[in-house]
């Protein structure tokens, strides 16, 4: 069944998105702060918006795409924004990775105005998104979730409901927890390794045949071995990420022992500058605590 | 080609092994401090000694099972041990998982007698012990590890020769630093997760589709649903590995940030009566960090 | 000089500062949500006011003192609120212990009105309010604080001036820093005490008496020797102030590794139940985490 | 009352400690491994020895002071040691730094001779030594403490019976961790203050004079302000001392979550080519951390 789409935010990530959903044989119209993306999707079978009120003033469903709470606070919420101009029944979705918070905060803003919404953050990154084989964790109401599971089934190949309004959110933020945890001990394992004379490729082999195997070794063993940190996903972005998942872990009162130290070490790799580096760059920072040179 | 082997120590690993070299066609004469292990190696084809001495004056190969540091040292290095008994030439493998150091230790007086070494630790635990399905981690001599290769396939399925004397056990403990990280932080994901109010069975299955996947999510997700701790492997036996790992990293100068963290937090799961618990009973520390009853 | 003063917040630490005012000679008006302690201010000497606007309308100084950012944020920033109604040229100092970037962005909001402001934290507690011992530390213009430190010098000992508008609010923040950590080390230490079979109380006062000693050691060691946690100073508040430290230093790029570990124990210290016990009873949480009961 | 004293170990701590009995007016009999260090106690007053034998063979009272628990263990226990040569009821005092473990160790071999053992460790450094005001920590029993107080008295100001065997060491170990995760957050809130442009003597100074103030804050200020690293007490050997608690805590169940982490830190301050700064150059660690040239 094809919906009326309005898309704001046509980044690395929602420019794709959008194209799959015009692809998937819906009525998307675009917005965003620049308009070369615009043209964009416009030129790959969508519409184009001059406005937030534009884009959404038509729409069934709305889907933002934007790069942290602020933004989300000011394209939803804010003044000009979605809620302001979306008629009620509107299923508002946000695909944004966020705090659980804000994701609450947009809901029950939504719900005075008889809009409903859904929280829906992705992984599997920019190429996640072109080839639409996204994972999307998605919270809100179950009812909601089934009228959009045919929209993100355009999107994604793991689509599946987590919990109620936050909870998309909440599901993210521990991948994001568990990929930086993992990419850390791993990165500790390695400088272990080299240190102590070890042949490192038939090592991560033995140790990735066994419980201590991962996805993150299987996908990240190359970058550690030739120390390659083309991104894939940068540092600056999952710091952003631990941002979100010690805020929303002391929000809900759990302890993360480990995932705090892990946060202080990725914003460390960020101020020694390896922002731009692929994750798998936290080797340098257990390279610079073991008084080696980060290669 | 059948060898001749003496095993030394038939515990609830040595045993199996034992009995899966007998299989492979092998005369193995075993000896262990208490009998009925040995009348058992007897029953299922094997050969009874009643001391080391007796069970290493033929063998063309001696292979060592024993519980931690002081044990090696003593069956190998001590009175009436090995390497008072070997012949020249002979090839001592000890597949106990102890620190590398020891390892080292045990390679140099044993190249002092013209007796060779190698270290290999395995995992799998009971299970792959009986099904002949280890892990072997394999430190020494590379003509060595190819002459005691057909003994390794008859006990694993995974073997790897990892680099000189020593480098077996610094994989294995490399392995048992990553698992003990992977479960944790694995731990501190569910309580995040249950206190956010998200359904945990549907959360663990999206993130184990991506790249938060790992083994350990794999095969202790049920353990941590339904809060079953039966080991597995005891965290008593993990909370020694910690031990091992920490030494040896502080030998060769690698930081070991979260490593540390963790090893105590496996030391406190102890302490609070978990040590018989499999060691996805961490879990049980992160609820009680999180002021939760352990369930 | 007599000043004439509003004074906004007048709980259990605004209440004796407001009367040590007008016991310094001061003309204070002070507002509070709740009419008790208005009553009791002009019972000392003091005067009432109706709203903000109403105590604000003729003072040349406004002090301020609440809970936390978004009390500031609302008093200050809101409607109604300090800046609306404040002449220019007025100096408004916020005493509330909240994060820099808040201090920041009040200074940036006041400058727009012709208003100055000076962020002032204070330490020392309750005890130290009443007595007028507390230390306060400022951050704003020289020539402000030049103006500013005849009040100050009416509610402390200890008044210094340490850099630009936030610098007041980030020492404080340090010294939370520093307190909670050096508590918790002493904790650890006094657990590490008690299970070798030491004599505390003798090791508690050789220790204190070279570079361990401390003013936590000093002050909190018969707390730790009784386990008597009356507060002092609660668990609440600390967990408070260690979310402003880890949000300040985030803010800045600073590596708290140490910090972020104990922020996360004084977190499991209130989702224990400990919140409302003084901090020094961080102590319990490293009996948990050593599998003792806490007394 | 003049007693006989052999003291075996005369380096930097132990030849003014030697120095100081003999002006103290006690028979003193050195042995070191060199000889100019025995002559230079000849020179002061007191007698040289040829071997540990010639030394011990007419003492009442034997000290040892020498760098770890190998060398305590081959001059106390191993073959021509204090044991073989010292005559029943003799009372060994052991003042090195050791494991509280090794100190047990050492009064069960002791006590099967007759002989007596105090392990009394100290803190103060070489300044302290030659000055005669160490503290001195003391384990075993309280008559044979109540003996040698005298002797204490000639070398220390703090003299204080801890407990039994073992346990002067575990106060020293306590000693160390407090130390160096003191140093460690005043190293953090140091980077943060800085980072946040305020005026860090300032800043120190009101810390200083609240509940964060500390001795070690008082005495490694300046190395901070200044970045003056020279030592004071060595990174190499507060390394050393780290791996003593963490494996004294581990042996006695005690949890040191904090402390584990420092350890790391103090191994990383090492493996970054630090080891030979003071202990205040943990701040470096903190530096390299944030992203900062270490200064």
């Amino acid at each position: 069944m094809s919906r009326k789409i309005a898309f704001i935010g046509l980044g690395i990530m929602g420019s794709p998105m959008a194209a799959n959903l015009v692809k998937a044989g819906h009525h998307v119209t675009g917005f965003n702060l620049t308009q070369p993306q615009i043209d964009a999707l416009v030129a790959a079978g969508g519409h184009g918006a001059t406005s937030i009120a534009d884009a959404v003033k038509d729409a069934e469903v709305v889907i933002t795409m934007v790069p942290a709470d602020p933004h989300v606070e000011q394209v939803i919420l804010g003044e000009g924004g979605v809620l302001e101009n979306a008629a009620p029944g509107t299923l508002v979705i946000d695909m944004s990775s966020i705090t659980p918070q804000t994701s609450i905060k947009v809901e029950a803003a939504a719900k005075e105005k008889g809009v409903r919404t859904l929280d829906a953050p992705v992984s599997g990154g920019e190429a996640g998104a072109v080839e639409a084989v996204l994972s999307i964790m998605v919270g809100g109401a179950a009812e909601d979730f089934a009228e959009a599971k045919p929209l993100f089934d355009a999107l994604g190949t793991t689509v599946v409901h987590v919990g109620p309004a936050g909870a998309g959110q909440t599901v993210k933020a521990a991948n994001q927890l568990i990929v930086a945890v993992n990419i850390q001990v791993l990165a500790e394992a390695v400088v272990f390794l080299e240190n102590a004379g070890v042949d490192l490729g038939a090592a991560l082999d033995v140790l990735g045949g066994g419980l201590a195997g991962s996805t993150v070794l299987n996908r990240k063993k190359a970058n550690m071995l030739n120390r390659e940190f083309a991104p894939g996903f940068r540092i600056d972005l999952h710091h952003k990420d631990m941002g979100i998942v010690t805020d929303a872990a002391r929000a809900v009162g759990a302890a993360l022992p480990v995932g705090a130290v892990v946060a202080q070490l990725v914003a460390s790799a960020r101020a020694n500058g390896d922002g731009s580096l692929d994750h798998s760059a936290l080797l340098r920072g257990v390279e610079r605590l073991s008084g080696r040179e980060a290669k």
